[in-house]
């Protein structure tokens, strides 16, 4: 199969490489990146173990780091790549940074923001999701049966 | 009208005292304390304008500052105060924190989670809301009266 190199799915793979540095840090593997203009300008993964913050999730720390990289709060140009389903944290953040695109992998049927039955994101922003989604399942599945096997 | 020194509305106005800083600052005046054992962990003003960071709520640094101190993820035996009802991202938050009790101050009808059908915070969180309102609404709405003015 011959990818663009623009293309989602080697924005999401970008993301998994995140979501597999996540896992070797012993982190729950979830990796996002910011696209603009066809270029990565924040790549983040989950942190909420090595940070002790909750709040550390992949998406998050995406937001921050685009939006310093950018020198803009707002992000209405800019695509969000993450292997999995943002959650409503993530979903209400995505929201107040106004982002203009999310592509997700994995859906996240516990706690995926779009459960919900009313709109989360900004109006503005359209959705993508199933993007090179049997690697981003795999790659959380893998990670909780080897955390359950050591438990 | 006396108050112990322990009530919610102490905690409150603390909170308020928050509000005030961000005002000063030219931020939206939103403050939150986190407290555990009587005893404040945390204090937190919104400074999304200074960090230019969208995900900057009062209650997103409180919960990572309050972490930070009791050195764990979880805040099951704190309260947070806040002035203005928390953001979907916030409630998001604190749900992954297992907070053991949310306190507010004013209603947001416009963006407050509890908009939601859905139960958003941790089914083992208590809510209680309309402590110190008229301060806490008060304190928004001349800082946003002010800021038509200016603009």
């Amino acid at each position: 199969m011959i990818f663009s190199v623009f293309s989602d799915e080697h924005f999401m793979k970008e993301a998994l490489r995140q979501a597999e540095a996540a896992r070797l840090a012993g982190e729950v593997p979830v990796g996002a990146v910011v696209v603009c203009g066809n270029r990565i300008v924040a790549r983040a993964h989950n942190l909420t173990e090595t940070l002790n913050d909750v709040t550390a999730h992949a998406e998050m720390l995406a937001i921050t780091a685009a939006a310093n990289h950018l020198g803009g709060k707002y992000l209405e140009d800019c695509t969000l790549y993450v292997t999995l389903e943002p959650c409503l944290m993530c979903a209400g953040a995505l929201h107040h940074a106004h982002i203009g695109k999310v592509v997700w992998g994995a859906d996240d049927p516990k706690r995926g923001f779009s459960l919900l039955q009313k709109p989360v994101l900004h109006p503005k922003t359209t959705i993508q999701k199933g993007i090179e989604a049997a690697s981003c399942e795999k790659i959380l599945k893998d990670f909780f049966i080897e955390r359950r096997k050591e438990g």
